[in-house]
């Protein structure tokens, strides 16, 4: 095991990890149908938007497309899941102000308090897909206390693509060794740990609607496994 | 006059309105020095070693140098500084622990309070030339609780070059009149203005030691001219 006391900084995913993504794009996709006579499953709308999430980075990863911004691609899923929905019934102002849902999700409870724990010994970095943008306006909108905010805009290409997590310790002037990233994705984690980057995975059991979460780490692959971020900061000593 | 009211974030400049570099630096460098049996006027020193601030920056702007970090300038002009006083008694650890002198300054007494007031209505952005781990760590170390860091790094030129500026509106995805820099320099001001970035100017009555200022604006030429981050909060409304 190797030796955690020498973290200095910790790289947090956002979605999924940070934000509750599910409920809070399900419950702002209903905001804006149910006034208009739809009625349909609003999780599992939710689900199949950000369905599109991996194809929709996989361009800008393969270089077939020029960096786009997160905000973009998540306006361009939108029209592929209302498409799929047969969903016709919003103007292109209304689908431009939803496709922004995401700068406006919550953040699981243990999140804020975890931060303000973990921020008293270490730097607090969002390292997400999201872009500059996105990722500052919902943490003004779930009060997220980052200290920096770094991610997938500031190097032209998406997790789990190397430049991303190499930029944390080289804007922060850190070793790789000394930065841990903290996600709810096996991918995540296991692509900052072949750059080097010590890995934590926090459990979320609802990450894709009530008991419905992704892929649970092989015994013994991360440096730690904890429910929360309390639990993090816990084992990381504050 | 222009409106605003409608002003969402605020680029903060870092070294002299936010940070008192001078007294900082003074305490750094006598820190280090005065053990050595050196005796000199230490504020003087911290101001010869920051007058070289600008023609260090002069190649990176003009092009004729490739982008260094401000870490790595202000290292140079430490060299600078000691060869010009004639002191030759630090070996290159204690040159090199002593060039980051800048990650460890403090705040002016009114600036923590008036961020936390201000960030109610408005995102605080660090808009500096300040490398984005100089700006991390000295923030860290001061407490300095921004929204998100910006700066000269991420534009790869330094203040008062135009990208610096245009890029907060950019990053932040907001128009550039929702933008309103806020500086104790009338050249870092006047260069945001012409990118349509609204301006505050905060006098720092001893930026360069006691009772020793850069120069007052100009009656009327910048949207807000206040005495303090507090004042600043006030004229807006929070």
């Amino acid at each position: 095991m190797a030796d955690l006391r020498e973290i200095r900084a910790l790289t947090f995913d956002v979605f999924g990890t940070t934000a509750d993504w599910c409920s809070g794009v399900a419950r702002e996709v209903e905001a804006v149908l149910a006034p208009k006579g739809v009625t349909l499953d609003w999780v599992a709308f939710a689900n199949r938007w950000r369905k599109e999430y991996q194809p929709a980075m996989g361009a800008v990863r393969e270089g077939a497309r020029g960096y786009v911004t997160m905000d973009v691609l998540h306006r361009e899923m939108l029209d592929v899941a209302l498409a799929e929905y047969g969903i016709d019934v919003l103007s292109m102002a209304e689908k431009d102000a939803l496709g922004l849902a995401w700068r406006r999700l919550q953040a699981w409870p243990d999140v804020v308090p975890g931060l303000m724990r973990l921020k008293q010994k270490f730097i607090c970095v969002a390292l997400s897909n999201a872009n500059m943008a996105l990722a500052t306006h919902m943490a003004k909108h779930a009060g997220l206390p980052w200290d920096v905010i770094l991610g997938s805009e500031l190097v032209g290409t998406y997790k789990p693509m190397a430049p991303v997590y190499d930029s944390a310790p080289r804007f922060l002037d850190l070793k790789p060794e000394h930065v841990m990233m903290v996600a709810c994705h096996v991918w995540d984690l296991r692509a900052a740990q072949t750059r080097g980057l010590r890995a934590a995975f926090v459990a979320r059991p609802d990450e894709y609607g009530a008991g419905v979460s992704g892929p649970a780490p092989e015994p013994g692959e991360f440096h730690l496994v904890v429910a929360s971020f309390g639990e993090l900061a816990g084992a990381l000593g504050v």
